[in-house]
């Protein structure tokens, strides 16, 4: 946690920057460990250049932060208080002038923003964001641990979800039959609504659950992920269901040899774009190339989608420290949905992958 | 949706605002019955005071929005697009001189509102949201229509929560258990976090269902709600598992003399403040008073908390249409506590019940 707040700090001087209001859940957790979703309410951390930063919650949620880890100012406020009044008398405190305030600007709403216009109407608002998106790309051993703990879960997930595959069962009724078991584990959160797709429904990236039932001669695929202490694991596996056609066989071995070369490949300093090109070239060759429709991958971590993104211009290099999916598909309208997706995290000479779940062709009779 | 439209059209006549553009997924839907939640893409519905509304939608969602019902014009980008210059454009064509833009300034974020800022540098923003949730208060018959078979199911929900109690099972299977059910039943989402607190942990009106399990004397409290077709039920039911005690039986009575009293005053022209103090000077009569922490209720519709606000000190009077929670509780730290919840809806000349799961107190052997 120190080396992370150094971090910020040494751009706040860089940028001279008198102080950075960070409002997002995400952030204020990377830089408290205390992980809230506040509704409408004002939650913060607020950071400076040399001074210890402090926290701004709802009154209620002071014990928990305090909990949570956070051993520097709290400042709790009631309903009926003036949550940004407070913060505002808390940085005068200080800082005698403020010229220059970091936000995050995506995620500060127009009613905060003119608040604080008229709490510092000469100062300068700048954009922390691709700051921050770039500090929390590499992360450290507390960080990959949480991540590979949030992979054991969500490879049991797609164990529970296979199993659960019969004649007749719906998506919706699988999908319940995963999260009812992650939650007999204690999983609290999924990283995002949990997928299931049978036959040519997945042949849509962004298809939803629904009553269709899985048929013989179907593909079913699962994507989902788990938070596990605020961090996120993101997997995809496609399994068959009864007999599996020559061409489903000939799609599904496309994307796993493509997505085996991705991972392969995954070592520091090789691009993201290198590493998209490695997958889409070998599903291109093999006659699919208009099929694959989206990036080979994303970072993950705090959010479910990060830093770095793995597409075909991303000149980023690869770094340890680094986390990310690879998840390469093939969809054929009306037809067939292949995706399989790893987690995987850049170490000093290569890469670990972080889910495990058989990636090999299984088919469910 | 004609007359919806009709209502927010005469504000903007009234205010002399040219072009409101909302950008929020509950008012997007409200005006277009497309339903979307675009992460951090581009959704928003942009209303004039003479001329159609227009959708603003990823390309690869104009079918669905489409499909939903939405007639007018459609613009869809593709990430590659810049969204706003397109949105801009279309706005152009219909106005010639934009002097005041109505917006949703808690939920249109800074990045947005400098690029906007830079294409109308003459004009007032103006907040569009104190108008737009007085416009939601009232529902039409489709509306409580959905909010009637969303409450029906939040009854089933909670009939399958209490018939998951036994000895031993943890708060988080019961929630595991309704939300597994709900899914067989074709429910793609609930209103908010399923809620299963047993024994003192719902003495805690934020607490969170853990591995914490059910034992003989406890209160178990089941606070939840459906999504269908768009719009959210509340229900809250608390009942008992084993003997209860003369205290807890006492603190129940309390709460459900006082529900019901609020359900028997509801009706237009009592004031929100009014329903309030008939709950509340009922549980302090009974010595209760500090432990009921809360206001007695929300309104609710397609968002899970939405105007009306029952509070002690809110002058507005109730109409035919509102829709709204009563939800007195008590909460005696380290020991019980209670709530009950049904959402209601004001007709011409009373109200009408939406939830109906038994109140009276359900004792589980």
């Amino acid at each position: 946690m120190k080396k992370r707040l150094e971090a910020f700090q040494n751009w706040l001087v860089e940028e001279k920057i008198d102080v950075a209001i960070l409002t997002s859940s995400e952030n204020v957790f990377y830089y408290s460990n205390f992980f809230s979703d506040p509704h409408e309410r004002v939650l913060a951390i607020v950071l400076f250049q040399n001074e210890a930063p402090f926290l701004v919650c709802p009154q209620m949620e002071v014990e928990t932060a305090r909990a949570a880890g956070f051993d520097q100012t709290i400042i709790g406020y009631k309903d009926t208080e003036n949550a940004w009044d407070k913060v505002t008398a808390e940085i005068d405190k200080r800082v005698s002038q403020v010229n220059r305030v970091a936000v995050e600007k995506t995620h500060m709403n127009m009613e905060r923003y003119e608040i604080l216009q008229k709490a510092y109407p000469n100062s300068q608002f700048i954009s922390a964001e691709e700051k921050l998106n770039q500090l929390r790309t590499i992360k450290d051993q507390v960080e990959i641990e949480k991540l590979r703990k949030a992979c054991e879960l969500a490879d049991y997930a797609i164990e529970v979800g296979v199993n659960a595959i019969k004649e007749g069962i719906s998506e919706l009724e699988i999908v319940a039959a995963i999260e009812y078991e992650m939650k007999k584990k204690g999983v609290q959160k999924m990283s995002f609504e949990t997928t299931v797709l049978a036959g040519a429904k997945a042949a849509s990236p962004h298809g939803v659950p629904g009553m269709a039932t899985v048929k013989k001669g179907d593909f079913v695929l699962f994507d989902l992920g788990i938070v596990y202490e605020g961090y996120c694991s993101d997997i995809t596996r496609t399994v068959a269901f009864g007999d599996v056609s020559e061409e489903n066989r000939k799609v599904y071995d496309t994307v796993l040899q493509a997505q085996l070369a991705a991972v392969e490949a995954s070592r520091p300093g090789i691009t993201c774009a290198e590493l998209d090109q490695t997958a889409r070239k070998m599903i291109s060759n093999a006659g699919y190339g208009e099929y694959f429709t989206h990036r080979l991958g994303h970072g993950l971590g705090i959010s479910v989608h990060e830093y770095p993104s793995i597409t075909e211009t991303n000149e980023l290099k690869l770094q340890p420290g680094m986390v990310y999916t690879i998840e390469p598909g093939i969809y054929i309208p009306e037809k067939v949905g292949v995706r399989i997706e790893d987690d995987i995290v850049i170490t000093k000479d290569g890469a670990e992958v972080l889910t495990k779940y058989p990636k090999e062709l299984q088919v469910i009779s």
